[in-house]
């Protein structure tokens, strides 16, 4: 419920979701919302008696909205890591049981609450740096009970913390053991059984794909979107992360809400993306695990005016990196992205990435999902990284500890 | 003063400075030392009544030291990396007042409780990650006043915190502006009037020089470790930063405790810090911010048997990253190595950069600083980067808050 009282920041740097001011503001909450944003010079505090003045000075940005991870998920690859650095190869990895599968195994080896106590340290640690409002992906279950048991225990986060959970079914993530040289069926199983299946339990909002060659071929993935059609979710996609496979094309056809990674993406892709309104979600921290080279096409991104997320990607292979403002600085140090650019691609865009065109936006009448930051400007938040920044997190009007 | 009290951790993974142990271990704290650590297998908790029970599981690791950083200044460049993000040149963003010497200016300008106050909320951010020993450089004053007021604001810092720091005088950093053009006549100054002084008040315990091209050339640089020799200081050196001036062999040559950054180090400079016992600092945080491409010799100082020590090199320009965790993942990610060397290089490594041999261990009789962490293992801590994952941090045998 959105709480009743007022509330007041004086004097702040703003980041309203699409741009820094260059003036201090004013900002209102009153009842849950966004009442009034305005230049501080014309705001006296002792004009709202009945607001609490929650701060002066420091930077105000709307909530933090990471809209891809991987959140969920049991066991962890510390021990991989430390081989790979060691030097062994992929598959000597895989043979001492690593890669995305051991993930797999330890996922479908727990309980749901299991799920939830090994999650929340993640989502705890995204919290404390700012975010309100997340989505997380199945994906490691691979089977209906243990693709179902993980949406469970996304949603159970959200129930156990201040933060609004966007749940995504990405089943087709990666071919489970059972069905080694059968895509085609489990596909099949996918959209037949386990999309209905989420779709009628009200467990997910979005159908996510891995379209690569080491994923699913272009054909697959359609299937999958127009079962994810059939039942009334919305479409995601990984793609064009590894190679080019024109499955961001495929995808924004479908009306997809975003197509994520996108290193290998081509001018073509970002006009179809264009012409279909498709956010492009960058994932600097999978660049940076895996030591990419190839960058996504930014320019072009800006050229045909896509507009560009970012996201944690936070997953134990790629991406073990739960903080939303060292992805900012990825962002900005590996993509070249404008401080700017990388905080709409976590407050705006990201939103939009969710379908929420509306959210991670300070502006009057929103909803007040906001953070308050110990920082000069919006723009230090994506320039150092450091950790404790945070001062207040606001979710629909109730300031919430920064746990 | 160490605390009369004991502590006890059992069944914890083991980083003991220089190696992670493959079996839990248990480790016994008396008198603000170190008494014991031995296989958890082998210990019943019930037997020390004495003691108090800090914890089961998780991951014990010496305190993490920081060998290197330019923690205090005042003002930040977080504007000058939104030019930069949107295109601006290195000359232009100079004109627009940036560049070092904008760090100069500030903190020519500010008290030194303006220093300490603008300076503490990053020492804060070290101490949350895990640091209890911490090096702080001088090098944004350039005159005998501003550096021996950044030095006193280092070692107040110190009082204020539960941190050990060690204080570095680094006025050969840059050329300030009212020497242009005369930097024989700064060095001068330096070597006749800085370091004497700084050495009488007893505010820096080594000397350090920017040996770059951009910096002071080999001459400048031998004079400053002759006057800091004939003071008393230890020598350390950054070196082969941007190009290869064999400044670290030279550094070496006059017992240098470390040369740091080393990119563009060759197989003689690495056999001459290998000879005279140099440490090889490594700072992928300023690789990372620069988007540098030429690695320092990996392969070379491992076969040479240089000890690698990790740093955060914290500073406005190059590394505004105050986050000791993310430096362990940084060198692992960019630079090749192990967790286990990446967590040497932030204990024991460090220590020795800094004169201190002995330090940065868990072993019977060493001091307690020690950090207990929510990982399953060492490595974890380099494979992710999550905020909030120390629980407790020990200095010489007394319990701190993370703050
Ligand atoms: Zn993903
Ligand atoms: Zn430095």
């Amino acid at each position: 419920m959105p709480a009743s009282t007022a509330y007041l920041w004086h004097a702040v740097s703003l980041f309203d979701g699409l741009r820094s001011h260059a003036e201090p503001m004013s900002v209102l909450v009153e009842n849950g919302r966004i009442s009034r944003l305005w230049p501080a010079a014309q705001c006296n505090p002792s004009d709202f008696p009945h607001a609490q003045l929650l701060g002066t000075g420091g930077t105000l940005t709307p909530g933090l909205v990471d809209c891809h991870t991987h959140l969920v998920y049991a066991g962890n690859r510390a021990h991989e890591f430390a081989l790979r650095q060691a030097g062994a190869s992929y598959s000597e990895i895989a043979a001492a049981g690593g890669g995305i599968l051991s993930t797999v195994h330890a996922t479908r080896a727990a309980s749901e609450s299991a799920l939830i106590e090994a999650s929340m340290p993640r989502l705890d640690a995204l919290l404390a740096d700012g975010v309100t409002r997340v989505e997380i992906k199945s994906g490691y279950g691979l089977s209906l009970a243990d693709e179902l048991k993980m949406l469970h225990a996304a949603k159970a986060l959200g129930q156990l913390r201040n933060v609004h959970i966007h749940t995504t079914l990405l089943a087709a993530h990666a071919l489970p053991p059972e069905y080694q040289g059968r895509a085609d069926a489990y596909i099949e199983q996918v959209c037949d059984v386990m999309i209905p299946a989420a779709a009628e339990a009200g467990l997910a909002s979005a159908v996510d794909v891995f379209c690569e060659g080491i994923g699913f071929n272009l054909a697959q993935c359609e299937r999958v979107y127009r079962a994810a059609q059939r039942h009334g979710l919305a479409i995601k996609a990984h793609a064009e992360q590894l190679t080019n496979l024109h499955g961001s094309a495929l995808a924004a056809r479908y009306q997809a809400l975003s197509v994520d990674h996108l290193e290998y993406l081509d001018e073509a892709g970002v006009a179809a993306m264009a012409e279909h309104g498709t956010v492009a979600v960058l994932l600097p921290g999978a660049f940076h695990t895996l030591r990419e080279t190839q960058l996504p096409p930014i320019a072009l991104l800006r050229q045909y005016g896509v507009p560009m997320a970012v996201a944690s990607d936070a997953n134990p292979g790629t991406s073990p990196l739960c903080m939303p403002t060292l992805h900012l600085n990825l962002a900005c140090v590996l993509f070249g992205l404008t401080p700017d650019e990388a905080l709409a691609g976590m407050t705006a865009y990201a939103a939009r990435a969710l379908g929420l065109p509306e959210h991670g936006q300070i502006a009057a009448g929103q909803s007040a999902e906001l953070c308050w930051w110990a920082a000069h400007s919006p723009a230090e938040l994506a320039y150092a990284v450091q950790p404790n920044r945070l001062r207040q997190r606001m979710l629909d009007g109730v300031l919430c500890d920064a746990q």
